[in-house]
Formats: structure tokens, C-alpha cells, sequence
């Protein structure tokens, strides 16, 4: 198949993230790459916070509370609390299918200017650049009691400070890729 | 310069890196990756435990606490106690210069089937794989007081757990270098 037949085979899929939908802040900076020839995204998320627990099965995890926006103290609430609940913040994370290693390392290069942690996944077969955050927290929240014995307060405004600051950055990472890319 | 007179200058010089020396327990993997016609090794970080804060400049951190064996709980005491302290748990780490794109793509799925975060760092210039685990722990820790409620022969039970996880997963990715790679 060529790289067009594949593009327009791949985006005319539903949307089969367990979340259901692209995310909206993730929307603008996919288009911009979706309008490109080289270029089309295979899946997204603009940053999350989230609980989850082990559901017990190897790497299997299940959500508790899931946030893609900026949090209150409410988020904290534990409806349910069995077993060790961990708090898990993401950032931006973006698959890019590219059409051959020329375009996949321009966008790499651009990639990398914003985001470090950005790489390719994979050159047979598909070749995918993944745009990736460097920003992680993964920390255990709940067992029994509570395990964090901060400020509610810091750690939302923490939080919160790591969502905008992500949010700057796919905002640079857009307008890098509107300038220059595909000239 | 050819892969080899690359390799030969690259492996001569010493290691310069924040610890000074190259972990006994990636000396393994490192060899066994040395001795391969089509790569070489050019950093490593078998896994490590620390306790960090921000020196206020960006991105950058000052170490406090750190290890790269099994912990006891006494590697929680803090001798200075300023500002936001993290801990901070990271897996093992490896960067692979390949001969081209063909040795990356077999070294790459050879990573991943272990340590499924592997990608490729850089295809322009230097070819570089990166074999990156998964396993991280990035959490508040102290800040005007303990941050952390819970028991700590729990977090240093889990710590530990990691770190097993984290070398056996070496020793599996070692004798699959060894084994049929290079063929």
C-alpha cells in the first residue's frame, strides 16, 4: 500500500483509544501534522493525571479518577480504596507515521526541540516517530491510608503548574510544525 | 570514519560520566554487546534509586542520596533537608550505536521483547538504540517535613522488587544478545 492509501486508510478509523475520543488540546497540533504530506498521527494523548491501581494481571492497571485538564483537591477523593491506588501524572504523548526516513528524521529533529524525550519507534514496516514528555509522576497515593502527607494544595498546584507547562510546549511543538515542515 | 575506527575511538576513551565509572552489573550486557561486529555501547545506567532536588536552575538537579543496589530504609535518612525533595526510582538504561539501519532494526526488536520502551534515538549521523525500562518511581518525598506517610519497609520492599524485576530483565536481554544476534 502506498504511504497515501495507508493515511487515508488509517484516519478514517474510529477512534479506538480507551478514552473514547481525541483529546481537544490535542486536536490543533494533529491536524497541523495531518495536513502534511509526509506526516499523519496514529494516536494521541495531550496529558493526563490519573489513580490506578493493579488489576492484579501482568501491566494491566485500572483507572480510578482521570483527569486530561487542570485539577481541583476533589480529585483526590477515593470513592472505592482497595488495594495500593497510585497517582500517576503524564505528559504529552504523540504517535507520528511518517513516509520514509528523510521526513521521519526533520521531524524528529523538531520533535526533539521541544519535547527531548522524543523518538522513533520503529523503522520496518511502519516507521513511527514518538513525540514524548518528559514530565512523569508515579507515586504511591492510597494503602490503607493514605501515603502522601503533603499540602493537597502544593500537590494540585504542582500538578496543575505541569499540565500548563505541557501545554506550552505542544503549543511551541504546533507552530514549529506550521512554519518550516514539508518545505 | 569507518563504523570500526568509530567504535575503536569511542571505546578507548574513558567514561565520563556523573558517577565515573561503568555499573558492575552493566558490565555484562556491555560486553557482550562490544564483542558484536555491528555495535557498540556508548552509555549505560544498570538502574538507581535517588533522592533529588532542583538547584533551581532549569533541569537541573543536585543528587542526594543514591544507589544502585538494594536499599534499606536507612537510605531515607536526609543529612539537609532544604527545599522539595524527590525520590526518584529508574530502571536500567543503554544506549547502542549500530552499524546501520538494518543491525538497528535487530537490535531494536531485541529490546523491545525485554524492555518494550526501547527506541531509536538518532538515525542521522549516529545510529543510536536506546534499551529503556519502563520502571519508574517519581514522587515528592520531603518538603518542610515528610512528604511520604506510609511504611517505609514497604516503599523499600517495592524499591527493591523493582530492582530485581529490573536486573533479571538484564540477564534475559543478555543471553538473547548473546545468542543469536550477529548472525
Amino acid at each position: 500500500m502506498t504511504f497515501e492509501n495507508e493515511k487515508k486508510t488509517f484516519l478514517a478509523k474510529i477512534d479506538r483509544s480507551k478514552k473514547g475520543s481525541i483529546d481537544q488540546k490535542a486536536i490543533l497540533i494533529i491536524e497541523a501534522i495531518n495536513q502534511l504530506d509526509n506526516y499523519y498521527t496514529t494516536s494521541s494523548c495531550s496529558g493526563r493525571v490519573y489513580l490506578w491501581r493493579s488489576t492484579g494481571k501482568k501491566s494491566e492497571t485500572e483507572w480510578i479518577n482521570m483527569n486530561h485538564d487542570l485539577i481541583h483537591s476533589d480529585f483526590f477523593n477515593l470513592k472505592e480504596k482497595q488495594g495500593t491506588i497510585w497517582l500517576r501524572f503524564e505528559g504529552f504523548i504523540l504517535h507520528v507515521a511518517c513516509r520514509n526516513l528523510e521526513s521521519a528524521t526533520i521531524f524528529l529533529v523538531k520533535a526533539k526541540s521541544v519535547f527531548k524525550k522524543s523518538s522513533i519507534l520503529s523503522i520496518s514496516n511502519k516507521i513511527i516517530v514518538e513525540v514524548k514528555s518528559s514530565e512523569i509522576i508515579e507515586m504511591p497515593f492510597y494503602c490503607n491510608g493514605p501515603l502522601y502527607s503533603g499540602d493537597y494544595t502544593w500537590l494540585v498546584e504542582h500538578i496543575n503548574h505541569r499540565f500548563e507547562n505541557n501545554w506550552k510546549k505542544m503549543e511551541l511543538l504546533k507552530h514549529s510544525i506550521k512554519e518550516k515542515i514539508d518545505e
